[in-house]
């Protein structure tokens, strides 16, 4: 499914979608950037909860999968490799 | 569990006490807003995905609970009869 929210209120709406196992892209452009941010941190939160993997796509677009889909980049390693949450620090 | 986070890299670990079934009282006195607005919109991106509920309790003070318990406020209802998350408008 793709999306392209403006405001936070469709948060929810999203976060329903990767509930019921479906991957979400998310198309930032038509959000203004205090609401991309909200939209993204609230999205992280259901995905951090269901164990799946977020990643960036482009310039405002983002990838979230539930637990799941695996997401594979270019160099053909599993992006859930990497850390997925990149304000983590790494241990 | 009471918890006073000051930055967003603490999410985290506030949402693994979630997903454990843990109830979390987060206090963000310690938090610059900015950071306390992301950590909010991260744990109730958490909160929603587990089925629980939120309710602030007070200036900057914030209870959430995963699904298995319910919040009772003072008139003796429970939390989750009002709206959980203020954002979404009622139907």
């Amino acid at each position: 499914m793709v999306c392209d929210p403006a405001s936070f209120e469709e948060a929810q709406g999203i976060a329903d979608n990767l509930k019921n196992r479906r991957a979400v892209i998310i198309n930032l452009e038509k959000a203004e950037q205090g609401q991309a941010r909200r939209i993204v941190d609230f999205i992280s939160g259901t995905t951090f909860a269901l164990g799946g993997n977020m990643q960036k796509v482009g310039q405002g677009i983002f990838l979230f999968v539930p637990s799941s889909i695996d997401i594979a980049n270019e160099s053909g390693r599993e992006a859930k490799e990497k850390s997925i949450f990149p304000w983590v620090k790494s241990e």
